[in-house]
């Protein structure tokens, strides 16, 4: 399991692969500057909120790396410039702003060093960063496969997979989990439009796993609820707030709502570095949106009459009380939230 | 308004828009025989069950006009074939089998005729239903506008418009009702998936007559109402049971639970045609399951892996406690369905 490269530092660079281009092409970029990985980001080249969160560190990376000056104080005015291009990239998921963040405490906490070495404190910390993404994945997995039955079969919206994460996955990692843990589990996947998440990418991994996929489109998910076929939901997470009110890909609130409807647990599964404490509920988290030629055109083909109003937000928040409970590297978390998000956070 | 020729009779052939082309080209095909109009629904050229109804009663009547017998019971066998192929197409929406019974018993009455009589009152009596048609949408437009406020935004789902009927429409005739009351009312329209016929079609005709529409994936119907801009929803219906539960659309259920979950009224709007009360509940409906690459293909374009398992449920069932009120043409019914219902039967 786990043989998906989504996202690697290589020789100086950056290589991931082109998310757009799946299922039907697997091709790996090279990113050697930050402002390509900056595009990439923002194309969803790569997408996920913990892989974006990686992108984000990889990229300060490279930029700070090809920084052309010896002195500390230009370094860190042209750094601050490509955290912050960095940063303008996606609005909604945290992780881009907490490893941005986590980067530029390695260069205020090192900045008594010479710039070379600080150049090496970077990369190191952002290989780090990556690496502890998968740790963190695998953590999840053992955690939350306790909520999954043997036997069962889990409904997942979007892909929080291996792709969303440097590897493993935070949905599909509690399903991986639970695989592993020598449990029976089938999958269904809504396909999640207008990107197509669940189609493209999580039926792909999961395929490549050999584990039992069903794709839907996302208005049939209620019908298999209704049918019995659905025991459990598993989802990623965006941003979660301190609460517990969360953002994920747009869907994720009426599945929510179809499996409260049905009785079915709902679960999030998500590391802390996408709670924002900082961030009292949901109405406060900032939602994107994006452009309305992902509704209006599949491949480059248009579906929908020209001259006509589109919306495209690309996540909703599910109130709290949707949510049967999240599931981080550092244990699953139940109502009430806000206290035990808080408990949360003083874990070591 | 209402310029769209969805079917016509046309110098004793069939045209038909073809609604797989919408919206990017506006095609006319001319059916001249009964087995060309039935792979013309088969293959969904012709969808929306008022439309398929109309359309199974024009295959009738050009199939029966065709046969070559002056023999009354020779005739009447070939007919039995041709109403059975016919009725073979799509098993869900039940005006395309109440379409070719009220033909089979156009011909059973007039049998005493010669079969060069019967062949024309068996056009005339498909051409009464296809105009019949027009009149039972407009007369729901009346009836139902008075339940859309001034000033509101209606979410619909598939097209139940002038292209799932011989003109104006359930849903969007209720909407054009509101329309021509003088009120102003948007529209959000689902894309509806795998088929599209929300963007495709819903979104084509509206622009067409001027209404302010706004195209939606069915993902994000669940946020719009969140957000509060949903006043109402109006779906049409391909069958409605005894007791008020009705098959629509795959998707209409997500969105009945979602509008019940937001307080938003959800209406119906079909023909009392549409109502078979031989079926006493929803789970006695079938539901036609249709070819996977529906939902894995896009104009041909591959847009899920090889190898996974898919479903494609073209349908699913709204129990009628979740329905506000269902729009006929002989006015709006409330619950109890059950009993309503029978007395609706008993109206003249």
């Amino acid at each position: 399991m786990n043989t998906i490269k989504t996202i690697e530092w290589v020789k100086n660079n950056v290589v991931m692969i082109d998310q757009r281009l799946l299922p039907e092409k697997e091709v790996y970029n090279t990113y050697r500057d930050y402002k390509g990985v900056a595009e990439a980001i923002k194309k969803m080249v790569v997408r996920g909120a913990p892989a974006i969160g990686v992108a984000g560190a990889f990229g300060v990376a490279i930029g700070a790396s090809k920084i052309k000056t010896d002195d500390m104080k230009a370094f860190k005015r042209e750094f601050a410039g490509i955290a912050k291009l960095l940063a303008s990239t996606r609005p909604t998921a945290v992780n881009l702003f907490w490893a941005i963040d986590r980067m530029t405490r390695t260069a205020e906490e090192n900045s008594r060093l010479s710039v070379a070495e600080l150049k090496k404190r970077l990369i190191d910390e952002a290989r780090r960063i990556h690496r502890e993404d998968i740790e963190i994945n695998r953590a999840m997995g053992r955690h939350g496969q306790k909520l999954i039955k043997d036997n069962s079969t889990v409904l997942t919206h979007c892909n929080a997979g291996a792709l969303a994460t440097a590897g493993y996955g935070t949905a599909l990692g509690v399903i991986r989990g639970a695989v592993e843990a020598g449990k029976n589990i089938k999958v269904f996947a809504d396909e999640t439009r207008p990107f197509l998440q669940g189609s493209r990418l999580t039926a792909w991994e999961l395929k490549k796993d050999n584990i039992d996929v069903t794709l839907i489109t996302d208005n049939m998910a209620g019908y298999m609820m209704k049918k019995g076929f659905i025991n459990s939901v598993v989802v990623g997470a965006d941003r979660i707030a301190a609460n517990g009110d969360t953002a994920n890909k747009i869907g994720t609130y009426s599945v929510a709502i179809l499996a409260k409807e049905h009785g079915i647990p709902f679960y999030v599964a998500a590391p802390t570095s996408t709670i924002d404490v900082k961030i009292k509920h949901g109405d406060f988290i900032p939602i994107e949106e994006r452009d309305e030629t992902e509704v209006t055109h599949m491949k480059g083909i248009r579906i929908a009459p020209k001259g006509i109003n589109v919306k495209n937000p690309a996540f909703d928040v599910t109130p709290a009380r949707l949510i049967s409970a999240i599931i981080t590297e550092k244990g699953v978390v139940r109502a009430p939230y806000a206290g035990n998000i808080r408990k949360l956070f003083k874990k070591t």
